[in-house]
């Protein structure tokens, strides 16, 4: 399994989707977006920071643990650091896998795993 | 919840996102793509084709059975029709929500359930 992470300081590009093979059969996508209402609080942005060497030891764990259950061909994370305003994404997952099912588990699991184990908070 | 669908004639092309609200923390998006192997026979493409009222009505009925379970903001369905090449995209599923679990769960079952209950069939 391809697999990359980005950390970036701007808004969230993803590059445009080419198919590493012909054997791909389903692409899910996820934007995590900064919502105006947390926890019944009103919000302009969130200001996200990570501990990087971590963060990225971290996710390879996670993606190969993951893959035993869901396997895909390839996954890319990008997350957004510093402020990030209203509207905006924090954080885009791209997961191509042969069937959906694999690529939908694979996206939900990573987010869960990316949020109780990854160095990535809000300050 | 707001829903559109479409069925095209040409390679699907989504728009780009625009958010309906502040309120939206997620957005999944799901292309199905034609693989070039299926049950182990080399295609060139697959020929979709639909019997689009009743295929209306059908999704109509869906959205709203699943709505109750996992509630979204709004949801886009292409489905193309006609020779799809593989490569291509025969599906694509957009679902805005609250919270990542909805959006991932709405996106699921759609297309489980259009897959079981719709009629789109290949030829």
């Amino acid at each position: 399994m391809d697999s990359e992470l980005h950390f970036v300081h701007a808004p969230i590009v993803a590059q445009p989707l080419r198919l590493p093979s012909h054997e791909v059969g389903a692409c899910v996508e996820f934007s995590g977006i900064v919502r105006e209402l947390e926890a019944g609080m009103p919000l302009t942005g969130i200001r996200y920071e990570a501990y990087e060497p971590m963060a990225r030891r971290m996710f390879g764990r996670i993606f190969s643990d993951i893959e035993g259950k869901h396997p895909a061909r390839s996954v890319t994370v990008i997350h957004r650091l510093g402020w990030v305003p209203v509207g905006e994404a924090s954080l885009f997952v791209r997961v191509l896998a042969k069937h959906r099912g694999p690529a939908l588990g694979f996206c939900g699991e990573v987010i869960d795993r990316m949020k109780a184990d990854v160095p990535i908070w809000k300050t």
